[in-house]
């Protein structure tokens, strides 16, 4: 694997691993309060293009990051739609 | 500008401003307990990351968004931090 390729798995893997602390968190706490509803539309729509973006440009990491992002973001905000 | 950088800026257009929600509640709710420490420590540690490789990369936005993605970031965080 090139380096260019590799320092993007590891940026990948830390900004998608960063959501783990907060699903753990929120999954306990079951709070959401601090949370706002706009972030979760435009961070949710922008990661679908950033998939698109990624698949263009053949990146491996872009790709699947953000699919991976899009599915732990997807847990906290059923969260958030649950226990309002 | 080609398609494909222009769907890489709206996705990163997208997922930088999601966080201007979040900034402007946490600004007015000074509340910022239900997110994790080990978030905001792992996310910002892959950013970094992430604009590493959008210079090895040469993409614009890459680089762009997570450059203000971390400095909005950074925002949320002082507020945990402040007022804690």
């Amino acid at each position: 694997m090139d380096p260019t390729t590799m320092i993007g798995l590891i940026g990948g893997t830390l900004t998608t691993v960063s959501f783990f602390p907060q699903v753990v968190k929120t999954w306990k706490t079951r709070s959401t309060g601090d949370f706002s509803y706009g972030m979760f539309i435009l961070l949710m729509t922008g990661i679908l293009f950033w998939i698109a973006y990624g698949l263009l440009m053949h990146s491996l990491p872009i790709i699947l990051a953000n699919m991976v992002t899009f599915l732990l973001i997807s847990i906290i905000l059923a969260f958030k739609i649950k226990y309002r």
